[in-house]
């Protein structure tokens, strides 16, 4: 069961952030080079002194490389592995493309992935007292609503455009499915009058990367 | 005084992310290259709409490309100034230096730059009642923590290694050091007791895109 040289992803099923890497290995056809080791976060593995090893802020996805190198954040991972493994690219290949797709995986992330996050882990029980040590509900409230002008600010946009930066697929894509996806696990709505973000969204899940893992 | 095609940035003096981009641009051998703007963020020219309409989102900087596409996000500015620019590459030239380089840029970001940047403006009176116009103190309080915490963690990385994404100079070496820079600005003082952090501070304040623009 030797994996030294094989690419490991710790990952725990069913959180946003890691189903994004899947999300991103399955757009580049390797999740079959990559081993997946589970990282059981309801019984805090993520803070035992093993985990912080890999990755001192305790989160995951963490990727190991062939090389024995760990690195995690998921935009980190993502182009670790866009620039690692053929296929179509998901952080651009242009300048202007470059830019555009970090401005929007990073505007998927803070004003749905992260805004989501902070509701679900401080205004709501999130995962439960023993792992959300420190809440702060106020601020869990108004990201809540940073979250809805979220959906909102991508509704418009996606009024004019097939992808969330412009007309070609890219890991900005990725992030706002799994924000959305964790704002259902948050029971936080996206209302219906939000059509093309709506539309967007039916026209993704039919997108082989995120059903096929 | 036509500047359709010279790249523009949009930037206020003396604030934190737009320093990034200078000092990004000066790596490059850039700064004749580019066009400066200066948005009067202290008498809200940033919430008009001529300016939502460079970004929706009311922050600086803004880079305007010489298509006339615009680019914010400090990291997504810098990617698309290290693709266009010749010179040292800042984000990393191969899979490994990619994803550390990003992984260390959101950590300087996450647990400096933006850590400091909530105490300053939920905890302090920050830039004055007519733009702090929603605060939280209690959360900005707890992230003066995750900024101290912060300061500890790039101390215990830069005892083993020059630069904050290991032997080279890269992006994230720019965001933390005015991440600091910020500390100093927001009266956030930075222990003496943290030797690592302070001589890597020295050795990079002697840079030439950190003084020479």
């Amino acid at each position: 069961m030797s994996s030294e040289n094989k690419i490991t992803l710790f990952e725990t099923t069913g959180f946003p952030n890691p189903a994004r890497i899947r999300a991103a290995l399955a757009e580049k056809q390797a999740l079959n080079d990559v081993e997946f080791v589970e990282i059981d976060v309801m019984n805090l593995e993520h803070r035992t002194s093993a985990f912080y090893a890999m990755n001192p802020l305790g989160t995951v996805p963490v990727l190991k490389t062939a090389e024995g190198v760990f690195i995690s954040e998921s935009t980190a991972i993502t182009e670790y592995i866009d620039a690692y493994f053929d296929g179509p690219s998901l952080t651009g290949g242009t300048p202007i493309s470059r830019g555009i797709i970090h401005m929007m995986q990073r505007r998927a992330e803070s004003l749905v992935m992260d805004a989501v996050g902070a509701y679900f882990h401080h205004a709501t029980d999130g995962l439960g007292a023993a792992i959300e040590s420190y809440q702060c509900s106020e601020w869990g409230q108004h990201q809540k609503q940073r979250a809805l002008n979220g959906f909102e600010y991508f509704d418009r946009l996606l009024a004019n455009q097939h992808f969330v930066a412009g007309e070609q697929f890219s890991m900005a894509d990725i992030t706002l499915f799994y924000g959305l996806a964790f704002a259902d696990f948050a029971k936080l709505s996206i209302p219906t009058s939000l059509t093309h973000l709506v539309e967007w969204r039916e026209r993704m899940s039919t997108r082989p990367c995120f059903s096929h893992h």
